[in-house]
Order: structure tokens, then sequence, then C-alpha cells
């Protein structure tokens, strides 16, 4: 099956303007930010009812520590000194998920991250320097079994947007036909091979062996009419902690989950590796140096649950919810890269 | 009337050693840690809804910025480079709360914050270098409608966890009967003259013009049965955000809750200054360069709604609801002043 039916990309960033941005009084006291943020608050109620109703248990994720996730697309992470220590802000809360599953067995955050990203990114219209994940984490949970929760998710929070918040969407111009596939019908699944092939195909330049490109999930994502999921990444194009594939070595058990119209990534996902010698070899594979990992390393030597998990970007997801030209809007208090406001 | 009823108190930090902390799996997987998380679960479960039902718009408040609250008492801020400006990690969200009332008339946050305590804040067992508070902010609200809020609030909250936690109360050896007054009886409240009266005829060197100290407040705490406030701090004591009470120049319209048992400080709250000039007058009166504060006085001098608002500390309420020896416990990844952990 292939995805790539010919509907209309709606946006163009590869001739797109820096994105605008407002004083942060008018961005507040503008009705379409109200309206914004009452769905982006909905579906926050949503996704805590959905996911406590499943027995997952809300923690309050970490802001600083010793070391956090690297595996980040070449954006930069934050420095901290604490006490004279170097610590980092948390690009994403990866390696505490993991750890909390000894307190619990289902477990999810709605973590803050900050990620200090490439200057051109600031005319994708998809990139924060700051922004929110719901973080999910299920002990000895399949890849299958967290696909479906990412999905099952990702439908009920629509589904109680559209059912709850009519009035703020059609002030937003959005129109509920948008969700009716999704809401409906499962999405469909794609490997990373198959998908890199059909962007070659499509004349756009992508590395098979490679994260797909801003660009390229965009142009996926365009040609869809409801969230997709890409599955089978290459080893090389993320972190340590997602799971290579043991019946396929190379391939690692994760996914991204793309939302349809152009408006591209909403989640990663993975099995995770939770081996202690596996996960040291990894770091090394990936670059890093596993002397960073104190706190983490010693935690997998004395044993990590196994388990598998997503993190839903929260802004990306609202502004696919309320049709929103750049994700900036989908903030109450904006910071785009590079770019110093309030 | 006076608070100071011959009670106990039960802890006594000036013979204290520095707290004990655990590994990260050992605090995780323990029973305790496990009914501690799940009651604070229920605290932010409870909250959300009293809030919700009254009408406050939950916002996610910013990580980092170019200022921050000052009004920290002897922590320090915690620089960040972003993109080759100093930025700040929020100590507080107080200035955000305030151009928050732009878009809705009653906002809360649960707020994360990042406080460099001094080293010796250690041994009180209320101090914690990242933690959160439970910010709300309500337009047009008089300090007595504030107080009446975050009483009700509180007194919610602790309701809603005696009747819905039993079990993990019970395991935690916390007696329910220690509520009782709580629930029944509305909180006393004391002015800050008063309560430094108190102070220095008990012993405790209290300067009458300054901040009740942490030792002071945990023996006011330490001698009532149930929370109460001290309100009326003088200038100078506090942030330059607290009014300035126009009857009674020199005293601030303000207030502390401080809960029982010698467990002290729970929340801070005031009426705001939202006067552009006045705001400017009380920096330099705190020692603060108004020039750092561009975003907020530019929003100041276009106009910020006048309002009350107040946080409370989440982990340190926890502790209290919990009977907690000492607040890095109410915490899932617990950083104490100047120690390095995960």
């Amino acid at each position: 099956m292939s995805l790539l039916q010919p509907t209309k990309l709606i946006h163009h960033p590869q001739t797109a303007a820096p994105q605008p941005t407002k004083p942060l009084d008018e961005h507040l006291s503008s009705d379409t930010t109200r309206a914004v943020l009452r769905i982006q608050n909905q579906m926050l109620t949503a996704t805590r009812r959905f996911l406590a109703d499943r027995g997952f248990t809300e923690l309050l994720p970490p802001i600083i520590g010793p070391v956090t996730d690297p595996g980040i697309r070449g954006s930069k992470q934050v420095d901290v000194d604490f006490y004279g220590h170097k610590y980092k802000l948390m690009t994403s809360a990866i390696l505490y998920k993991q750890a909390s599953l000894l307190a619990f067995d289902k477990i999810f955050y709605i973590a803050p991250n900050v990620r200090l990203e490439p200057l051109l990114t600031a005319v994708t219209h998809r990139h924060l320097a700051e922004f929110h994940q719901i973080d999910v984490e299920m002990r000895d949970a399949t890849r299958e079994d967290i696909m479906r929760l990412a999905e099952e998710l990702v439908s009920h929070v629509v589904a109680e947007v559209v059912r709850e918040r009519p009035a703020e969407l059609e002030a937003l111009g959005r129109d509920r036909d948008a969700f009716r596939e999704l809401v409906e019908e499962s999405f469909d699944r794609i490997t990373h091979a198959d998908a890199t092939a059909d962007l070659v195909g499509l004349g756009h330049p992508q590395d098979p062996g490679a994260e797909i490109d801003w660009m390229g999930e965009e142009i996926l994502s365009g040609k869809s009419s409801r969230p997709f999921f890409v599955v089978d990444y290459p080893k090389g194009s993320r972190g340590f902690y997602d799971r290579e594939d043991l019946a396929a070595p190379g391939v690692l058990r994760n996914f991204d989950l793309i939302a349809p119209e152009g408006y591209g990534e909403l989640a990663s996902g993975s099995e995770r590796e939770f081996d202690y010698a596996t996960l040291v070899t990894r770091m090394r594979e990936t670059g890093e140096n596993p002397s960073k990992y104190g706190w983490y390393l010693d935690l997998a030597r004395r044993g990590i649950p196994a388990s598998s998990g997503f993190g839903i970007g929260l802004e990306r997801f609202t502004r696919y919810v309320t049709g929103l030209n750049a994700v900036w809007q989908a903030s109450a208090y904006p910071k785009l890269p590079g770019v110093v406001s309030a």
C-alpha cells in the first residue's frame, strides 16, 4: 500500500518567510489564542482521563539533571550550573520514564522540554525552543501494544475536542470533517524503507540510512488524509534507547506518528533498550560517552524493566487539531529558535 | 487571639543532620514513595477539578525566560544561554501569571521551578532545588477573595485525599484525625507584626521588618493544630509585585499560609501591583534594575489587569498531607540543594 495519494500540500515551508510573532499582550488577548488554549486544555483533560482510566499514573518530570536525551535531531542541549556541576535542561525525559517503571507499571508525564533548535527551523512552522510532550511509558509493552495505545489516545482526544469544543473549532475555521477518517478508521503504517523510496521517487533526496528530514515528513504528511505510522527506522537515526530488532539487525523497533495535511510529525516512540551491556554498546555507537550517564547506567546495571513508550508533541498536536498555520500559535508564551521574546 | 497554644514541635531542624537520600531505584521502588506519589496524584486531580469547576483555565507555564521572580528569600537564580542571550530558569512564574489575565480572568499552572537554595537549607527538611507550585491568579480579586479561595482549595484537596486514599494514608502512618480541624473550621489569621512579637516573646530573634525565617515559621507552625494565615508582611521582605496597602504605607497586601504541626509554609500570595510607575519604583526599592524587566514593563505600560493570586508549594503540601519527615520524599526525582543525584 502506498500512502502517496494525490492530495494537496497545504504548507510550503521551502518558500516561507520567517514566522511572524506578536507582542505577548496581543498574542494573549487575541480570540485565536483563547480558542486554541481552550482546545489545548480540553486535549490535556481528555489525555489525563484516558490514561488514568487505563491505569496510568501521572508523575511530574524533572526539569534539570546531570544528563538528558541525546537523540534530538541536530538541536543543542542547554547547560545549567547546579552548584558547580554541569547539568542539562531536559530535552526529553526518556531516561526518567524508564526509571519510573520501578514505581508504577504504567506512567505518563506532561513534560516541558527545551531544545535549542537550529536557527533555520524558525521557518518550518513546526519548531519551538520550548515545548511539551505527552510522555507515556508502559512496562512489558511491545511496540504493537504502545502503537495501539498511541492511536487510541489520539483518536480519543480528537473525538473529545470535536464533541466538546465545536464553537472554538468553528471560530478557528477548522472543519470537523478533517477528522472523520481519523476517528473512524485505523491508522496505516509504512516502513522507513518504503517511505524513503517513495520520497526519492517524488524527487526528494532522502538518505535511506538517516532520519526522514522535516521537509520529507511534510511531503509524506501532505499526501495523507489521516495520521499514519512510519516504523523501523535505521540504527544511527535515533537515540541509544530505541531497541534494535533482534530479527533484523540495524533496524529499530520504533515508530513515528505523522499527522496528515502537511502537519508532519506528531509523536515518536519505541520498544526500549534496557540491557546494561547493550546500552553501553549503543551509546558508543551513537557517539555518546557512557561515563556521562552515571545514574542511568547504575540503574540499568541493577535492572531497568522492559518497556515501550512514546512522546506526543503537545503544541504540534494542538496545531494539527486547531488547523493553525504555525506551532508557535499553540503556546501561551511561544519561544521560537533564536528569537528573544517574553 | 494568639496562635501560640502549647502543642509539641514535632521537628527540630536546629539539631538535624543533613538529610539522607536514597539511590533513585530504591526511592522509586519503595512502598512509601508509591503511596506518596499516589496521594500527590490525587491532590493534583482534586486541584484541577476544584479550579476548573470555578472557571479557572489551566495553562502551561514557561520554563525559561529573559527574567524571573527575584523575590525568593536568598536562593539563587539559574542562568541559561538562549542563543547568546542570558535567560533564567523560572524561580516562579508570577510575571507570566499577571500577563495571562489578558487571555482569561482566572488561570492556574502546575508550575515547575528551580531555585539554588543555600547549602544550609539541606537540613531544613523543607527545601528542594527543583519543586512545583500550584500557581493561581484571578483578575480583580482582592486579598480576601484569594485567601478564601486558597483556604477552600486546601480544605477540598485534603478532604478528597482523606476520602479517596485512606489505604495510602494508613500505610504512611498518617492519622486522618490530624485533618479534622482543617476540614471543619476556618483558618485563623495573624499579622506579621503579631507573629513577630510572639516569636520574640518565645526567645526567637525575629526582625520585625523582615521575612519570618524558616525556623520562626516552624515554631509558629508547631504551635498550631490547623493551617493559618500570616498577613501584612512589611515592605522589603517580599518582591515588587506584592501590592502595598494604600491605607498603611510600608505594609503589603499579602499573606503566607502556614501548615500546622511544624510543617511550616505551604503557600504565599498577595494582591498584585500592576501600575507601571509604581512597579518601577518598587523594583528600584527592592534593588532590582527595571531595564532587566523589558517585556514585563512594556506590558505594564500598556496595561496589566488588577489581580490577586497565590502559589502553593506542591511538595510541601504533599509532605504535610502525608506526614513525611522530609520534603524530598514527596518528589519522584528529588534534588536537594547542593546534592548531585539523578
